[in-house]
């Protein structure tokens, strides 16, 4: 685990009122926490932007009453391999199924894999969620 | 299940020579599912817009070592009661794990749950990804 | 204008490392700096969020010799008043324009401004860009 | 200027009834137009994605009587030459000015060219707003 450092941050007097409002706001309880986190999105926006190895979630929603769609589904998946973490199902009412896709590789792999799910005929909604290994953020 | 309408779309000439490069490029096999998928986008964005019932993705990466964090994140979400469908844990690397909790209520409410779930001191990185319940888009 | 204030921000060594590589590579020359932009991005978003009063640029591109186009937006930007600070207009080739509308009040208001303007018909993109009257921000 | 073709679009009953219900709300007079929209907004997204010569609006907002800075904002357009069409100042109070800088070339030079706004010191908000030539989308 990497050690706290400390360094000092100078800020409008006027701007800092502004943003300590906004994070109690949000809840948290100190700057630090709340600068750390504006640092890590940063962060992470730039690993999705270089193609570095990152974590995503592929959601999304189809009627499983529909023919052939799910072998379709799940193949497509295989190819794909050990970079789908998990693949979880969720059933939204007697038609309509939610899956949730965990996949970690090159950001260029799972924005193709996203897309290749979303084009597929009968997924009525598909969305990428951007997440990270952890790596480089802590 | 909804039965198939059909009716007609005036485009100009160029437009639709780009518009069935772009999705060929994407693997759509004809223009209805293409605009199809366009048109439940939008039904979605607007759902989250108006605050009607959603399904939403919350994804947090968190070092689990760190001394009471995980009752909290626990903690937190049982203030949710049954909006949380499931809470879904990955073990990143020895020290870091993604947990992806899927939700289903109003929008603001599953906006809340991500917002104070982002400002627990120790998450690393929390991301809200919108999905849909199927409703109004099928 | 406001004095400036210094305060401390405690941060994990290597996500530091992480952060100054990031920020070099952007161009700031000292991290309170890069800091205070990405606090102002916070705040500017709320300032949207909340319906405070802000800067909007709605930017539209039309084709000119489209019939009894160009007196509808010029009709419609009246309907706003003294909140249009000034319309642009820029010649992108023989039959296209861009006009850059810069506008100043509500946030609800300028994102009604943009719809409008967007559902003309004729209106071949339509694009809104938040920015800031500085207030609250400096 | 490209002719008008007509296709036929397939969609399910209670999707069309949704969308027509969202059109109408948004001021659209009939499909087609909002269709249309929905398609040119993605080949623009595509524009900016591919790297394609694009029009770009990049808005900063900054304290004129702060030292040196107007001259620093000036110099850096000039490294841009000719790709940038206008820049139009506004004043939004005594101290803070908003500065409208619109461009037109590949994306990443547009991109770089915000990029470098935003990093010099004293730019208090920068932000880019993506549009189109119009080439490709009429």
């Amino acid at each position: 685990m990497s050690k706290l450092v400390r360094f000092g941050v100078s800020l409008e007097d006027g701007l800092l009122k502004k943003f300590d409002s906004l994070i109690r706001q949000k809840g948290y309880t100190n700057r630090s926490e709340a600068i750390r986190d504006l640092i890590r999105n940063e962060l992470v926006d730039q690993q999705w932007r270089t193609g570095e190895e990152v974590v995503g979630v592929v959601m999304i929603v189809y009627n499983h009453h529909q023919r052939q769609l799910q072998p379709k589904i799940t193949d497509l998946q295989h190819d794909y391999g050990s970079r789908i973490i998990s693949s979880q199902h969720i059933h939204l009412d007697h038609h309509n199924c939610l899956e949730v896709v965990i996949a970690r590789g090159k950001a260029g792999l799972i924005r193709e894999l996203a897309g290749r799910l979303k084009a597929i005929r009968g997924i009525k909604h598909c969305s990428l969620n951007m997440s990270t290994t952890a790596k480089g953020i802590a």
